[in-house]
């Protein structure tokens, strides 16, 4: 029989939902997270025999996240989700890295002392990587669907054989924002970095999505000296004017059907120039 | 080979998405749909022998949507449900009642001109019955999030052999209301409604979610006079306090686990006294 | 101030998921359930005063749900749903109605052991309503999904000023079943109805989804001598040929693009001839 | 003003839902797919000034994918997906790399002519990458949920003083299966790798779902020579048995909750030794 060997692994507790109220005299104060944990290690023998010594189980993971919510509250999500991932490297020498990714759900103040109304789609997430290469912070928002009704066209670009999509003056651009980034060191306040997203896909006058993501990108590096690099998913989420002609009628970009699928997806980085970006740690499976 | 019968049945083109954009010099309004409709009638011959002379397709149903999104503008989705409702009656006379249900994205201006952001998880809703009986409108909200930390008890209630869980004097209260309200006759302006729904939740010292289902009800009653019912069904989103005693630690309310599955569901109408209920088209199937 | 009036109104526990083993030396059977309950009775003082004393904890119904499971085993969902529904109105002279909803996500045996592989999408159902009318039984299925890919048609329908839709001879047929039977009494082993659905929707040449939609209730009629009624619940799942000239091809009934929305929904309700059908019990809100 | 360079960065059509009907004397093969492309070049003008001369618009690959699936039929996703990532490199001077990701619908026939029914919940994945570096061509499975009812453990883990889990020598273990995997060169029938998937779930003895995972990824080596890695990434669907003590009952690992979050996530890549493993294309953002 051949043998076979055990490549990149990781595991962990996914989406512990914690809500976390810091009562106070003004009023409380709501957190609303979904942490989900990753570790890496000495984890060869727990796959190859199920000898489990090395492995923290993902139940004390939860625990750990609950536990911690007490003894030391939460600041924020991005210290909360430090504090987690240096635990598990510093408590457990089989444990050499740790990433914790934290989902944080807005909610409105309704009455400055007890009540909360959920703020809706958009989530703020972050995610830390924690092991020997240090530590890495990428803070980010997602969901967050903006359109605009005007100041977006769409034409000179490449025709083939299979191109029947007519050129557009003017035209509905929508999109469900999916944005992260990154400092050099540390993190930032994740609040001017979301302002400038907004404001740039507002006041940019755009021949392309990718003209408009490159603004958005550029936005947070100008308003946020922190930041180094950010990186940006955006589907296009088309707004196809309905041909009316055949009820007599006209359409001067009044009456559009919102299509679910298919979808243009456009993604890219947007650097600080002459800044060395750290090689990133991507866990993905 | 024994005969059967065909009993109540309906059909029509469900989830048309139109966006409809009004251009003004002062900026744009933007109105995002999803509109239902469903049509009953002498439908019996396409059901038996597949002869649809009595038919309106669904597709010429999704057509009138947009055209009239552009002949008549929309001033509100009650009124634009109306309109669709009145239409395929008086139009066809193999349609004999019609239903049209709207729910409405929300969307925040985000400059004054022609941006916007989508506010999220809460949609408004719709729903108009037109045919001999008259029109009903039954207007509402859906996914409205709230969440109290305080003022919420239950104890008191009957103990079973099956019966573990403990009273409570102190405990987290949150829902995600899905309510509707009937006028008499015609239909009135939501906002009011939905605003009493949120107060109501917020100021409501609760021993029981049904309580707090009476007193949003109610206070949608006092606020709208035009108001003769509401009817509210509100999950009750189990936030557990987490138990830490087992790493040393107290709980003084202050972390919690936010429940998925399974929740309790209390649901509700209340009324106004005195006042005739018009029967309800259900067509619910 | 003016009084308000409750109306109907129900609570209890929703999507409780139940999986039961029932161990044996031929392999295990593996039951796995959502149940959702609800219930009518004196509930007024908890609504308008806050007084529980007539409540039965939603937590507690969630514990006789796997109580019972142990106590009495799963013998099948409809008997293990009277089973409940019976409880709770005779246990507590408080509540005089019980509806129980069960889902039943269906498993594949690997190894005629104890391994098991999700069967995927399609869900069981049934809904027990019992109180002083009885007990009545609806049992049915949820997310068939069926296509055809040819023997249907659609033509002969009503025009009007908005009609663009071009007759068919020929083109996909896709829907996904949701049906319900109920018998006179008692229940009915559901997989001949299942059976006779499919069977149906296959041999069925159909000039519209209608006509599917009757000779499948009509074909579980046939099939089951106990079941009295079929509700079907039918989307329209459009398939909609590809205009390939613009590429200089043909398009033989051979590529064609799902939409996703919007979509017809087909709705309706076939009953053997002469038979009196119970007035049914709806708890919607 | 600072200058911002442009990282990383594609675009495309994501998406693209096309059923292909193959006729044929003895029944219709129907294909049913999800077709996403992502595609890299010579995108900066795009970015940086609205310049979309080296863009290929997304609805042109929309159209490609449906023109394709006319021209040369389907012989398999992963035939289909080199086509059309071969297709946009070749075609275009400025896309330098494509990446096809298929998402395809099992579909079971039902009278051998043209009725199907869908298969549930199972999707089987392909995506190729091609360009300069060649093409990679890596399948897989998703969402194929397995649960086994015994023959499973878990102890001797690592303890702190946030663990709270029970040891356990019987417990339920289930999971969704998201596999993927590859061959040196070109693909191979993904038949074999999903039964053997399956298999090796089935009859391995667990001490870990770690160890599950090594013996699921092993078995697909043994069984399909041209593989050289698999990727797994299986979520713990924890089932727990429910304390009925307080009811007076005992429970015999028969009586389970199904939890939804959280959830414990394993994953880990299993590799043939002494196999050079191509370095992996990762578009992921």
């Amino acid at each position: 029989m051949p043998t076979f060997e055990l490549g990149p692994n990781q595991y962990g507790k996914a989406e512990t939902r914690l809500v976390h109220v810091e009562r106070g005299a003004g009023g409380d104060r709501l957190t609303d997270l979904n942490v989900s944990i990753a570790l890496r290690g000495d984890l060869a023998a727990s796959h190859l025999t199920g000898d489990n010594a090395a492995v923290l189980p993902t139940d004390t993971q939860k625990n750990t996240v609950y536990a911690f919510a007490r003894e030391f509250g939460i600041a924020g999500s991005e210290a909360f989700a430090i504090r987690l991932a240096e635990h598990f490297v510093a408590a457990q020498p089989s444990i050499h890295e740790a990433r914790v990714t934290i989902q944080r759900y807005p909610w409105i103040e309704i009455d400055g002392r007890h009540s909360f109304q959920r703020a809706g789609g958009e989530v703020r997430t972050v995610t830390v990587h924690h092991g020997h290469h240090g530590t890495q912070v990428v803070s980010g928002v997602s969901g967050l669907v903006l359109l605009k009704t005007t100041d977006s066209e769409f034409h000179g670009y490449l025709k083939d054989r299979y191109t029947t999509l007519p050129e557009t003056r003017d035209r509905v651009l929508a999109t469900s924002v999916d944005a992260t980034w990154r400092t050099a060191s540390g993190f930032t306040d994740p609040e001017p970095a979301r302002a400038a997203l907004i404001e740039a896909f507002a006041d940019t006058y755009s021949h392309a999505l990718q003209q408009t993501l490159f603004a958005m990108g550029s936005r947070v590096l100008e308003r946020c000296p922190d930041v180094v690099e950010v990186k940006l998913s955006l589907p296009n989420r088309h707004h196809f004017l309905v041909d009316l002609e055949p009820f007599g009628l006209d359409n001067p970009n009044e009456v559009y059907f919102a299509a679910d699928r298919p979808y243009g997806l456009i993604e890219g980085v947007v650097r600080r120039d002459g800044v060395t970006i750290p090689q990133e740690v991507t866990w993905t499976f």
